[in-house]
């Protein structure tokens, strides 16, 4: 994973970069979501190098994305095991998939999320919290936040 | 950026990483989504290499995620520009975005993703197609789609 490059970044884009910009890592958590909690089942289907994955396991529980849970004592086995933080990165993959059906897969989208209880096609949407519409990019603004340092808003694909 | 090496995924997450996994990719488009198109402006504004900001545009305009438009004939200079492939990448930088206000950014967001029309708190979303519901991620389950090979459903969050 990669060390804190952005410093004289105050972005939360740059700050989650940091955590999970990795070319792995998203792809470590994208299984443990998918229910896989043992080394060597990574190690599996991803088809990553060993010492990588360890490296990349190791700062995901660091960084509280995942837990270590030893299923076994000698030698110590453990199970990697998906905390909310973790859990909470689900958006980032839906919105990954969701670009790479439409530009990546020309077969058509590998796996489709739906909704469990009546089987529709899910998909991710930008709401108005205030008067509940449905927003298009072009409507939206961002703007400095109680933790901003600049103080210009800019408007989502405007020229400079 | 990454060479292609996830072949043996098929997988819309993976594939979207090959093309924008790489380190400083996304902060390019973060920059060029508001509004950026001089290459002397992406470097300063992202504190980047020189050759690895040259190496990542050629990338993105090679990808068709901008294009490059001359301005200027002798010597040749060149604004980037967002297309609407790389205009679709911006749900991809909201996700990563509250992410990061979530467990990044302990002063609180840098920036706000506000509605321009009434002002409101915009926020990411996941609806069901088919009844309108809004979805909670342990209502989500992924099925094979007309681009897979794998016939098993998982739901998110499950266990193996």
């Amino acid at each position: 994973m990669l060390p804190r490059d952005y410093a004289a970044e105050n972005c939360s884009i740059a700050r989650t970069l940091e955590v999970v910009g990795d070319r792995w890592t998203l792809l470590i958590v994208r299984e443990a979501l998918a229910g896989v909690t043992r080394f060597d089942v990574f190690l599996e289907r991803l088809g990553v190098a060993r010492n990588v994955l360890a490296d990349r396991l190791a700062r995901l529980v660091e960084e509280g994305i995942l837990d270590r849970c030893a299923y076994q004592q000698r030698p110590v086995r453990c199970d990697y095991v998906v905390t909310e933080k973790g859990h909470d990165l689900w958006p980032v993959l839906a919105s990954l998939m969701a670009w790479g059906d439409r530009y990546t897969a020309p077969n058509g989208a590998p796996r489709v999320l739906t909704h469990a209880g009546c089987g529709g096609r899910a998909h991710q949407v930008v709401m108005c919290a205030s008067c509940g519409w449905e927003l298009a990019s072009g409507e939206l603004i961002t703007r400095p936040g109680p933790g901003g340092r600049r103080r210009r808003p800019a408007r989502i694909g405007s020229s400079t």
